[in-house]
């Protein structure tokens, strides 16, 4: 596997940011057609007793969707993270979840995302996630792009 | 104003919980026909620079939706929290999420939310997302009831 997107381009972002340190700290990397992030939460993620948190959940969901329109971009482009941010960015315009099963707090999420659509300005992602390989929550978000610095 | 609803049901939720050192600690309080949840987040809240992390404002949202819930099915079954929690509890079955305009970091979010609709298990409810006045952000949560410890 690559190595994780966030570890080549470096932000501030609360979910997937290197650079802040009270962060989630997502990571991101290529799986084939998929980008697939795999998080441990903390003991303190908790919503229910026991479980992960649906905040957690969503906040995690909607970073990894983020790379994956952003890394798909850099993909089509043939643009590398290594020289930088692209021209582009993208920020989220909708976000839905369905949660299907608790998610017990110990043991890692795995997400599994790509996109689903592209169009002018948009640029649908789907996400699953999972635990010990049962399928927990699936999302979809729209990623709006916009000029960087706009 | 009443007094804040988790102030008065200690949880250990990382979004609301009071029992919970780490968490955002929302406080939601009936104003009316909604629920009023006035919410300052931490400078490192951050999605993009200068504003909140989409996945914040999901969390404060998914939050306070529940606590609509609950607070609504305690007023409609006459129960109150100071009794301890009522025989359901309400968990997250979905959230949709539209973000109109980036929230800024600087200043409290403030965010109304009231139930829609209420069926034999699921109980939708809205919720506004405020800053300086101006509407940021709205979102539908279906919360699914269960029985207490089920």
């Amino acid at each position: 596997m690559d190595r994780p997107l966030q570890d080549v381009l470096k932000v501030h972002c609360y979910g997937c940011g290197a650079l802040n340190p009270h962060g989630l700290h997502i990571k991101s990397s290529w799986d084939g057609e998929e980008l697939l992030c795999c998080w441990q939460p903390e003991p303190y993620h908790i919503g229910h007793p026991g479980y992960v948190y649906g905040g957690t959940i969503a906040s995690v969901v909607d970073c990894h969707c983020i790379w994956t329109a952003l890394a798909q971009h850099c993909r089509e482009t043939g643009h590398s993270l290594q020289e930088g941010p692209p021209a582009v960015m993208f920020v989220t315009g909708s976000l839905q979840i369905n949660y299907l099963k608790p998610i017990p707090i110990d043991g890692e999420m795995v997400l599994r995302a790509r996109v689903l659509e592209t169009g002018e300005r948009k640029t649908i992602v789907g996400c699953r996630v999972f635990h010990s390989g049962i399928e927990c929550a699936v999302a979809e978000l729209v990623a709006v792009r916009a000029k960087l610095g706009s």
